[in-house]
């Protein structure tokens, strides 16, 4: 019997549900292995051949007619933030085992095993794609955040780098995802074919000021670190701009000491997050901000690179088949760069990867208000199931 | 014997020393009674009667030769903020005894009855000026500070309230206080004579802009909060200078949320606080960063009066009396604000006040880098000493 991705979402729904209406599946937690144990149930009805391992991750393996050529991987995460959304991740999931119920439907057995992932921790809990960077070996033996955290969970470093799998035998990685931005809800297009993932550079930037008596220094004589702090946030806003519209640049942390509302700040430290496709234009960005820290009279400024998380570029080929299958769909389309991180990209490392977006309502997402129509949520299905069936045509 | 300032100030150096040269005597702490202590016994010493009371505070009152007279108040506080330094309160403490040593040694006996206070808690921790707000009547019942702490420390509201003393029999508040800033100590003035005491006004500013992913949000789509307060901080500062500049603006803290690296801020809090000794100043200032918050496109602004302690002015024929005193003692001298508040502060909304700054070095306060010379500390006690004598001639 059919399973509509709508009807399978419904049932992760149930789980991990807050009272004001937003889902929270922290990595390992309670909720997560609830759904974990949903999609396990689908997985069966499928009859996908079902492990899991000991970084969280569930895995369906649905056997081809021809054991001989390489696998077909889909997949997405089936955690959330805190208080988050029913789509970001669980989608991917659902919308794989939707996929294949539809070819099922239709009575197609594909050549190419698939598999299925439900990745665990890609939030940002234990680094982002924590689940799909054991599997493909990218996480290194001494990650303060993994040595630190793991232990909480009942694993040890040992069992999480021995998830590490071999993907000589994968073809490529697709993954379905909402936008979580605004650009196809606004222009009314059903489909994002994804051409990368952009890349996020993090900077510890830190404005170092003298702190003072708030009422008997006067203004000419201050170093008040907060005030430089504040014109730098406000210069990079405007060269991120300049330098690439498509660049983005976050300052989303900050912290002022001694932090008292009679003390001018003496040392205020923020993260400056930037991302693009291209690393030419983030290098771009941090150089001209350095360039213009020394201009600002209030304070000193250091720059310590905190996370460099390098974009990987969509499979020509793959997007080309995402583009037929929708127009043979009659479903609009656009080619867009993801600014937000995936678990595509950690495949994107080692194997061609593929991605569609669908439509996020105004651009919410990690948030209750996260919303995608079911119509919408069927049309990513129909272009996954879609190249499902292209791409088993191929070798 | 007489005992030198620096001599009494070097007894109150042994108690709530920290290891890096710091001190920490905060309000009910054993430090700071044990400071309470020292100052007793150099009361004793001048055959002061001394009491204390609920609010933490030492009373020493020397009886002059003519009870019929209004009393003449010095003092200050003894209690320091977390490694402070040695001089802020505890000079002033001591430097009104060295006074009354000095005219002991010179064998005169005042007519006016004198009384010296060592206040409790003038640092931030009860609310500012707690001690001397007590003594002075200017806690409310309802203080929200003072409820949720005073138990903490042994005592009720109901016993604070009860500090509260009858001004009628009180001449006139001198206090000696280092400056806190670089004036003095930069232009090598021996003495500041302060006019007053800055009003202070505290707003809470919060910023609302709408908080979105961090890689999916293009940059013309954001309500960035932060970006938004950091453009206000930047203009705020601009039109104090502008405004007036002797007046002062501090942003000392901040609070961003919801405060992750990959998530654009949607509500950043600030305290603004502006400090004059007009409120006229302080007025134009609020509204003109009021004027200005419109015009920031990135988000909206609220501002909702957190607190508003009135300035109050120093007394004209006091500051005239000091002026004398530090001419005919050949020191120079600057009628200067107190951009910070003082015990005078409580006094002064009563009864007439004076005081005195002696030069702070490089302007450090509240740090363990605060000094004045020994030749400073003896300065600011001759001017006290000396003013005594003179406005001991009048009724």
């Amino acid at each position: 019997m059919a399973k509509d991705v709508v009807e399978i979402l419904k049932e992760i729904g149930k789980v991990g549900l807050n009272a004001d209406g937003s889902y929270t599946r922290n990595a390992y937690s309670k909720e997560f292995f609830q759904a974990v144990d949903v999609i396990k149930g689908f997985m069966q009805e499928l009859g996908m051949k079902i492990t899991t391992d000991a970084a969280g991750n569930v895995l369906g393996v649905l056997p081809g007619n021809k054991p001989e050529l390489k696998h077909i991987i889909m997949g997405s995460h089936l955690d959330t933030v805190e208080k988050g959304g029913l789509y970001d991740g669980a989608y991917g999931v659902t919308g794989a085992l939707a996929a294949l119920f539809a070819l099922k439907e239709k009575n197609i057995k594909l050549n190419h095993t698939v598999e299925v992932y439900g990745f665990n921790g890609e939030e940002d809990a234990l680094g982002g794609t924590f689940g799909s960077r054991a599997v493909t070996g990218l996480i290194a033996a001494d990650n303060k955040l993994l040595n630190e955290g793991i232990q909480t969970y009942g694993h040890t470093v040992e069992e999480i780098l021995a998830c590490k799998r071999d993907l000589k035998n994968a073809k490529c990685y697709l993954e379905l995802h909402i936008e979580q931005g605004e650009r196809l809800d606004e222009k009314k297009i059903n489909i994002g074919v994804v051409s990368g993932i952009v890349g996020i550079v993090r900077y510890k930037v830190v404005a170092h000021g003298t702190s003072n008596h708030a009422g008997s220094t006067q203004m000419f004589r201050r170093k008040d670190a907060l005030v430089g702090m504040s014109k730098l946030i406000v210069k990079g806003n405007e060269l991120c701009k300049k330098i690439d519209p498509d660049m983005v640049f976050t300052v989303g942390t900050i912290t002022c000491a001694p932090g008292a509302k009679n003390v001018i700040p003496g040392r205020v430290e923020c993260c400056f997050e930037m991302r693009q496709l291209e690393k030419a234009k983030t290098d771009a960005l941090i150089a001209a901000i350095k360039a213009a820290a020394p201009e600002i009279p209030d304070c000193d400024f250091t720059f310590e690179p905190e996370m460099y998380a390098p974009g990987v570029l969509c499979n020509p080929k793959i997007m080309e088949t995402l583009q037929t299958v929708a127009k043979t769909n009659s479903l609009s389309y656009v080619v867009m760069p993801s600014g937000a991180g995936h678990d595509a990209e950690s495949m994107g490392h080692h194997i061609p990867i593929g991605m569609i977006f669908v439509p996020s309502k105004d651009g919410f997402s990690h948030c209750k208000e996260e919303w995608t129509s079911d119509k919408d949520l069927q049309n990513g299905v129909k272009v996954m199931s879609g190249a499902l069936e292209l791409l088993d045509k191929e070798a």
